[in-house]
């Protein structure tokens, strides 16, 4: 069966402030020294399994042009634009009942946009293996991720027995506490949800119709009017009626046979600032620097220098990020802090600097 | 007696890069929040006791036009322009030999351009007694600052038993390693040499006759030619011949009646970023910030910032300056090692950025 993959990059990303903004967000970015951008890897990783021309791209008007420059190969038609925000659920049935109007039915692959892969060949083994548990039946698949400490900021997928190359899921779980994070480290009976899906066109379609009915019909109607003079306007008035919703909750957690597969590849979200040092080589001091970077007695911290010199004395442990209109120089203690002057700027209405 | 001041400004002042450059240096930048340069105020500051006529600046080529720009006030010849660095016994004689060409006899006082004064009511008091301790006999007057911490960057002055308003001086001494400078400073018997000298033109001009006789009679040249067409054609000759020497070790640590009158006015040499904090307002976690600056969990840290918003998160303890061209990240344990970056970038001859 035909393998198709639909890349989610519709999110702002904040948390690459100052070098992400509202107008080119982290997947749009390159975070390592190769100069590729987040989406690019993305697509090239695919490439030997999915052909450039069944890469279904999910952003919105404002990356478009993004898109379409850094992503040469990908058809035009096949950057799918969200009229508003409605969430995972809505976007994945529109992406959904698009590939449905190409193929009558095809193996579809929902893949974040800015994560990366350590080992390529285990991610594409692993996506195979999971595209053909998909066909095997009605089979909603994820690719999990072992944990190697309590991350609170992910969700959790608890697995019970195996099935082949996968296991069966008992139950989605969110974002946990830190005692509940250990308690399921500890268990060995849970994976990261890894935001990896993989289904046929017709299995998470039936799931919709039972469970979501009104995205169902939506998309349903958004797929009928795709290539046709009224697809725009239908677009607008089906997708903005859609209730926001994520699929986890509006799928995942409540549908029958749900597998997951263990992604053993180096997985890396890539969620903040620290991951720089982790994705790229360090010096024997456990600096990462680019661009023009001059410094003396430094220790454990990454500096993304701009055009200009960033010079760096006796510091450590800091993140220092330049760049044409602002300066970032922050504790690696506070990364997730980062938003706090995203919201003092938002405050003030200095959107040319969001 | 006509009371004269030299304002010694001559210095390039390489420990408040990157605002500091060779092309501006300490002298002619403004560090405090009211936007005036230390030059200025030193003159300023002077202006209840010195006629504006009666101030003369020693400097170089270089920095006359920064002199002029900053000092309107100041008749223009009266910027003094040593062809050649030779220290400042040289730069001393020089200007001594100028103003002995305008004034019969006359008050000198020879003071720092890049100081600061916490009242300036008690330091004109002290610059009074000096002078007036300095007219009554053939006597070299210093203000010497009651050291508050054994301090190895200054010199001290060993002080002896109390004339009028000042004490009899027994001994220069260099920069004291930290042992020496902690006996100096229980024994209760020194200062802190401030580099502020007190004299009559004649006594100084005498002093230099005996104790550095090359300096004198280069400096009578000098002083002969002042004013006419030949002036720069015999500076160049006759300063350019002189022995490179200071005047503490040419003259001070060999003359008769040396005084010192100790200053209680707030001084501070203003000696490196460290400084910024403490001759300015800073908030109850102590950072001082100037310029577009916005912060989140900032503790003990200054902020110069520049034309860009400088965002900082979570830092403790450092240093941070932004200019057009290069922004400086320091710990505040290693501002002495600012130096370190400019020798790189001196050694990778990253001029434009010196």
């Amino acid at each position: 069966m035909k393998i198709t993959a639909v890349i989610m990059a519709g999110g702002k990303g904040e948390r690459f402030w100052p070098k992400s903004r509202t107008s080119r967000p982290k997947q749009f970015l390159s975070l390592t020294a190769d100069g590729e951008t987040m989406i690019q890897k993305t697509v090239k990783r695919l490439l030997p399994i999915v052909d450039a021309e069944d890469i279904f791209i999910s952003t919105n008007e404002m990356y478009r042009s993004l898109a379409e420059e850094q992503l040469p190969q990908i058809p035009k038609e096949n950057i799918l634009c969200e009229p508003a925000p409605r969430n995972t659920a809505p976007c994945i049935a529109f992406s959904a009942a698009v590939i449905g109007r190409k193929y009558e039915d095809a193996i579809m692959m929902v893949l974040p946009s800015d994560h990366l892969i350590g080992i390529e060949d285990i991610y594409i083994d692993t996506l195979k293996k999971a595209a053909a548990a998909a066909e095997k039946g009605e089979n909603l698949v994820t690719v999990g991720i072992t944990p190697t400490y309590p991350e609170t900021g992910y969700g959790y997928i608890n697995f019970g027995k195996a099935a082949g190359d996968t296991y069966e899921v008992e139950r989605f779980v969110e974002k946990p506490d830190l005692a509940t994070a250990e308690k399921y480290l500890a268990s060995g009976k849970y994976l990261w949800n890894s935001g990896m899906f993989i289904w046929k066109i017709s299995t998470i379609m039936e799931n919709m119709k039972k469970l979501m009915p009104e995205v169902y019909s939506g998309a349903v109607k958004i797929g009928e009017a795709f290539g046709t003079p009224e697809f725009n306007e239908v677009l607008e008035r089906e997708f903005t009626a859609m209730p926001a919703e994520s699929v986890d909750y509006g799928i995942m957690e409540k549908a029958d046979n749900i597998y997951t597969i263990p992604g053993s590849f180096g997985w890396d979200d890539v969620g903040s600032w620290l991951a720089v040092e982790r994705i790229n080589d360090t010096d024997e001091n456990n600096n990462y620097t680019e661009g023009d970077v001059c410094f003396a007695d430094m220790k454990n911290t990454t500096v993304c220098g701009g055009k200009r010199l960033v010079a760096v004395v006796g510091a450590e442990d800091l993140i220092i990020v330049d760049t044409d209109d602002a300066v970032l120089v922050c504790s690696k203690n506070s990364t997730q802090d980062v938003k706090k002057i995203i919201a003092a700027l938002r405050e003030k209405g200095r959107n040319n600097l969001l």
